[in-house]
């Protein structure tokens, strides 16, 4: 079945709002065997917004939309798409109850504007929002189906788990089956050369690689009406690819790799603690992303002076005064430091030029230090950016890299 | 000139990828005066690449399109929009030169598929790529604009500030101006319902708030031929707004919160230091996000675990014992403790549950301690959700509202 998706919303056009929900519902959709073509994003204008429905119905059976319910005058999705569908907008008496047990629980003003959000379509499916005020809906006529979702991420995504979910695989007449492979290391034109062969006139299941910072995926999906074959196919064409680039692969689909390695510091009973200067907290707040990291994450330091690394983790004045603070020395009297004082069995440690510099040769360089019992070493890292967000990104994606090649 | 943004990748439609680029762009064409109708993403297919361009440019002067320039099979957007709008590909010597440029001096491998990246249209404009292997260019036929940029998100900005910029600068009619007042400890509705009055009726500039996790804004915006016009508009509902909910405002567009405590800081000459637990170094991750923060962070402490409480920041057992780990209590001993530690002006600290947690009382719990002079405190923070990400972004913007507070 053909699906797209419509934000809808004029802060989506002004760029202030970077639409997740697009992604969020096109990855959902397609593990329940759609076939998303295209996403549109209007704003909340109502000659647009039907312009937008009739493009979008013209190849689609489903149409997703996103934002446009909340209490506000701009929102205006629930009676431009009742009304394209003919369905007359009457106050729902479960959605009522719903709003007021919402205001009773929190600790927030009910406005009238509110009540406005209690009349849906007549003959629709509705949706219950546990994590707001604005109700869902499925309208369904002559084959097409509409789905209206809140605009805020937390909201979309409760309605998507609490109902929506359900209802559309109920509705959905085919399974997609994908796997992602994660790899580290390896450049995406270099990759897809490497799997040329297996990529050639290939169409189920369909290869595809693609680049994030630092990252490389490759993307192997097959749609069949029987899941257990499009699993088969996937399954077969992995095996075919760990053979070429097997080294370079470090996860599937939503693993990162700070996920893969607090696991595996946790499946091996290892302590870490970490360091940092350039990436000030980065690295021990993607561990803590992790539930459960506290099983290997005691305490972690960030020493971004001088004096803090002298002070917290013992750097002697000496190495800092000789080598400079950015050296591979520093580092490793960081990683020792802490690892002392954290009584570890593994740390890693960082000191670098976040940005951005003037000095060319200072950009994006960075010494990544690490102990693991009686191997204590330092290596260098040089992004050649000047873009802070993506050296610190960068340098925590490599002290990762640094821990998974030390305990593997 | 009425712009759209077609931004071209099966990965999008995958939901492997958000589209942060068309946000990006949309942000940068508004300030130039461009009004920018709709976003389009499509995938790598070349019937409905052509169905969107004809779709876009029924309304718009100028298409943007994002993706599809790499070097692999998949990547046609350069082929499509090049044959549709008549123009032929043919090697550009200055694109070649850079390529071999860029392969010397990284240390990566080129592939024959990257000599495909050094065809491009006849008579365009051609955007050198610094950041990547993809040059861009823009086609100008019969009035209509076409200008396509690579995917990846640093090679657009970087090819954007170097040559789209001016180019786009040149081709607008119009100026718009807007301003966003950034607010928090207000829900949207509450906030509209104040602004209502100066919302009705209102065409220029318009009003539109928007709410994001924890945080609301508020966009003023006019459009005009006359830069002064437009910005002297703007400047008058913004006083008008801020008669209304000034108390609740705390910066301008771009800026965050983080970046204005980091900035008062710096300013009033304070030394801060933190201390955390459920949040495990996403506070000073976000303090060191800001270039040139060393002047107010020396260091800071993440105390995951109740024994590095106490050995790192001196907690007392006993607290621990009497009144539990998440407490203000202990909140309160592990301010006091980093503050005396680092030899700060300013201590910041947090204990709390970010789950998720089986125990409904316990989610999204925590206690934000803190000493500033004399003035020892703690805070309780309840989100009542189980969300892990939600939980610690709102633990952080909380810590980061205290030392606002705190240092007005």
């Amino acid at each position: 079945m053909k699906a797209s998706i419509i934000s809808v919303g004029t802060e989506l056009l002004f760029g202030q709002t970077i639409n997740s929900n697009a992604a969020f519902l096109s990855k959902e959709l397609n593990l329940m065997g759609f076939n998303v073509l295209y996403h549109f994003t209007v704003g909340d204008n109502k000659d647009r917004l039907i312009k937008t429905i009739e493009r979008a119905i013209e190849e689609n059976d489903l149409l997703i939309f996103t934002g446009g319910l909340g209490p506000t005058e701009d929102d205006i999705t629930k009676e431009v798409v009742s009304e394209y569908f003919g369905a007359k907008l009457e106050q729902d008496e479960k959605s009522y109850t719903d709003m007021l047990d919402f205001f009773m629980t929190k600790d927030r003003i009910m406005t009238p504007n509110n009540i406005k959000q209690t009349y849906m379509p007549a003959e629709s499916t509705i949706f219950h929002n546990g994590a707001g005020t604005a109700p869902g809906f499925c309208i369904h006529k002559n084959g097409k189906y509409a789905i209206c979702f809140p605009g805020p991420p937390r909201e979309l995504k409760f309605m998507f788990e609490n109902g929506v979910k359900e209802y559309l695989k109920k509705i959905s007449d085919q399974k997609m089956y994908y796997k992602i492979l994660k790899t580290v290391g390896i450049g995406e034109s270099e990759l897809e050369t490497l799997l040329l062969p297996l990529i050639h006139g290939q169409t189920d299941p369909t290869i595809a690689t693609y680049a994030k910072a630092g990252e490389c995926a490759i993307r192997i999906a097959s749609m069949n009406k029987e899941k257990e074959t499009a699993i088969k196919k996937v399954n077969d064409m992995i095996l075919k690819i760990r053979n070429i680039v097997g080294e370079y692969i470090y996860g599937y689909d939503d693993e990162d790799l700070k996920a893969v390695v607090v696991k595996k510091l946790i499946d091996k009973n290892l302590k870490i603690t970490a360091c940092e200067s350039a990436t000030g907290g980065m690295f021990l707040k993607s561990i803590t992303d992790i539930q459960g990291s506290s099983k290997t994450l005691e305490e972690g330091f960030v020493t971004y002076s001088n004096i803090s690394k002298e002070r917290l983790v013992g750097v002697k004045e000496e190495t800092i005064t000789n080598y400079g603070v950015v050296s591979a020395e520093v580092a490793k009297e960081m990683a020792e430091g802490a690892k002392n004082n954290a009584k570890s069995d593994i740390s890693i440690s960082i000191t670098g030029y976040a940005g951005p510099e003037e000095d060319e040769e200072k950009r994006g360089v960075a010494y990544i230090g690490y102990k693991y019992k009686d191997n204590l070493g330092a290596v260098k890292v040089a992004t050649g950016s000047n873009d802070r967000d993506f050296n610190r990104t960068i340098f925590v994606l490599k002290m990762f890299q640094t821990v998974n090649n030390l305990i593997d």
